[in-house]
């Protein structure tokens, strides 16, 4: 069983996540991110599913054309945690 | 400009896509499909991809794990199109 994070580590967590917003559908967090075009966004897609796979922590994500929209949550622990918060900055360090 | 289909070639084209089902907002067509597994669900995401690259028309979806949710519609024409039955057709064709 996954355990979510306590109130001092998420809110420890969310002060190193500025670019992610908290959502409450599920208890989680969500990035919006946009490209250039389709190509550069399932392009991003592809890196972030290799990720996912090899953590074994999957986003709920949508797409349309130049935007993709991630929410992490960790159904397993009824909201967020640390795996959640693992691969944000794996997400976030795709784009640096 | 893109038109939509007329009601008459709405109809028909509609009769040809059983496993579709007409979405009001936005007017269009949509279609879940479950996989195995989540390299199942991404691996047929990026076959659609591909395909939709090529015919410069993209869906609007969302994965979750093993399922992937598509909606077709052409927003240049405000409503469905030839392009999206073209499409769906198309990633029919996918899993033939």
């Amino acid at each position: 069983m996954i355990a979510t994070l306590t109130q001092e580590q998420r809110a420890a967590a969310l002060a190193e996540l500025p670019e992610w917003t908290v959502v409450a559908e599920p208890d989680g967090i969500s990035r919006r991110f946009v490209f250039s075009d389709f190509v550069a966004a399932f392009g991003f897609m592809t890196r972030v599913a290799i990720l996912a796979e090899k953590a074994d922590h999957h986003p709920e994500w949508s797409n349309v054309y130049n935007r993709v929209d991630i929410v992490l949550t960790t159904h397993d622990a009824g909201g967020l945690s640390q795996r959640d918060v693992d691969l944000a900055h794996a997400i976030n360090s795709l784009l640096e």
